[in-house]
């Protein structure tokens, strides 16, 4: 099958740090050649990637300090895009909504997969004006405030089964892995740490808009010796943050629309404590890929039970069900439903 | 003429209080109506026209604390005007570049006024890509960092003649009316009133970005008893505001691509003051409408200057360069140029 890729230009895919969305377009697009398709990915410059690479700027965009713009960067992406359109069987976005009036206007079939939160009042209208148009959901818990858009269905992310190393032993840390703000929880995760007296390890980017947050909140807490900030970490750094962890906390409070850190741990053997809000429920199977629990107290006793989790049994879920090559199969069943609904359609 | 303007969303047509982009568009479809065309206006719900109204939201984006996605709205308002496009001659875009690869892909003749400074890097790449789509400059100057797009023409703005009052008498004050941030020169304009020890009024909003520069570098030298912030001002209070000022101060430090409150001091008759950078002088002329000089020092001379210049002259030079109908009048001599050439290619 011909696949374009269109992945946001914010990062690199795959991204050097942080940056769930472009990590999961590389895992996609690789996953895709390697089982014999032909896929041209249009993204930033400093992609590395097996596919046919479209770049739409020569450096992604979030640490481009000369980028004062990042929309025009985007609209050059969707020109690209829209020139070439003839040339796939198929075009699969990852830019949320931006290229939808050029989608209904054109002739090869395309399909969104909504990497965000949906639950921003400004979505409703836009999303009313164009309620046709196919769209996958990274979790059931996703779709709720957008119930009645074209759903084509559920997929999942993975990773490559050889991404993270399995480690059979745990570790003497507690880790967070994500970006420093109120929603990801970082304050929570500090409390819980004090209050287990175990140390903590955080690994998180801070962005701009984040900055008096980290200043004013979270830099007090790290004078307590349990509380470490290493910085964003990325690659084979990241292998061993999560892996060597004892365990990895997710005390969200915002609905999380996936949540790539709750399988990277499990990919790790890690378990995972977390707050069951947004997609958690459905990634993590409490009592066996970690603990679901709600608040301070509960996530305390969560840790005191991380003994009874299985961290081989952890790695194996991951497999069955966080795969790359099983997020790739999701995909193509989807891609073909969507193929055999047009020649349908045409036929009749 | 079947004519569509495209306003951006961030302010109503004409805005309630700053806003040049919406202001101007507000002014040219009144004229258009007046002239006799029909007229589609594509804004906020919140506007106020004689032309057929098109929203794409119900409130204007800016003030409005509901919105977190200002982008999605824009969206809507891109799928509005292309679904009704073969409904008009020719559509009047105002809203930079967000339309050019639906633009390029339709029938319709389009043309867009860039109200933007263009001398960011980003713009570049983008404008590369759509190299043959009709554009407008609201000065020469504006032109400077992509001078091979297609120009069209360059298009002063204009205001309604009895929009502002005629004051023959000069008032005891000088005026800032803007933005405030350090390239607009709110600093500068208080170091010359100190200079010249004669009392300034600034009138000027404070975006969410220029919060922390307001308070930590402006709030400290409004302690000066000569310096009064008045706040956002609109309609009848900007009349008198600008009316009965002394001079206006417009002391930039940008490439400002054309600087409607200049024509509006000219229109009540109040000389401007102003820093020779991007539009100024083309739109003020030295030792008529106002002075030109760099620098306080220069400023101050100027300010001691003001009455060699004549308030009924600034009046008459604003009448004969300024008004809407001229504005008008100089976008229908475009809108035929286009339309001509068009009919002109399709005969070929």
């Amino acid at each position: 099958m011909k696949i374009a890729q269109v992945a946001p230009l914010y990062e690199s895919v795959p991204p050097k740090l942080y940056g769930g969305t472009e990590r999961v377009v590389s895992y996609l697009t690789e996953e895709l050649i390697r089982q014999g398709h032909q896929v041209t990915l249009f993204a930033s410059g400093d992609s590395v990637t097996q596919a046919r690479l479209v770049q739409a700027c020569a450096h992604s965009l979030r640490l481009d300090q000369k980028c004062g713009d990042q929309l025009a960067h985007h609209i050059v992406l969707l020109e690209q895009v829209f020139r070439q359109a003839s040339a796939f069987d198929l075009i699969h976005f990852h830019i949320d909504y931006l290229h939808f009036p050029l989608s209904v206007r054109q002739h090869i079939p395309t399909v969104t997969t909504l990497h965000g939160r949906l639950d921003l009042p400004d979505l409703v209208p836009l999303y009313q004006m164009f309620p046709s148009i196919p769209v996958v959901s990274i979790s059931d818990a996703q779709r709720a405030p957008l119930p009645w858009v074209n759903w084509l269905g559920t997929v999942y992310h993975g990773l490559p089964e050889d991404l993270y190393t399995f480690r059979e032993t745990p570790g003497s840390y507690l880790a967070f892995l994500g970006r420093i703000s109120s929603e990801k929880g970082v304050e929570q995760a500090i409390a819980i740490a004090q209050h287990v007296g175990m140390p903590l390890k955080i690994a998180a980017k801070v962005d701009r808009a984040d900055r008096e947050y980290f200043q004013e909140v979270v830099q007090p807490l790290l004078k307590n010796s349990l509380i470490e900030y290493v910085g964003e970490v990325g690659g084979d750094n990241k292998d061993a943050f999560l892996g060597q962890a004892y365990a990895l906390l997710f005390p969200i409070d915002w609905p999380e629309p996936f949540g790539l850190v709750m399988i990277e741990a499990m990919a790790c053997g890690t378990p995972v404590i977390a707050y069951p809000r947004g997609s958690v429920p459905e990634v993590l199977e409490h009592g066996v890929t970690g603990w679901l629990g709600e608040g301070i107290e509960e996530a305390v006793q969560a840790v005191e039970r991380v003994p009874a989790l299985s961290r081989a049994r952890c790695r194996q879920v991951f497999e069955e069900r966080f795969s790359a090559s099983r997020m790739a199969h999701d995909y193509l069943r989807l891609y073909k439903k969507l193929l055999g609904g047009r020649s349908g359609r045409a036929a009749a």
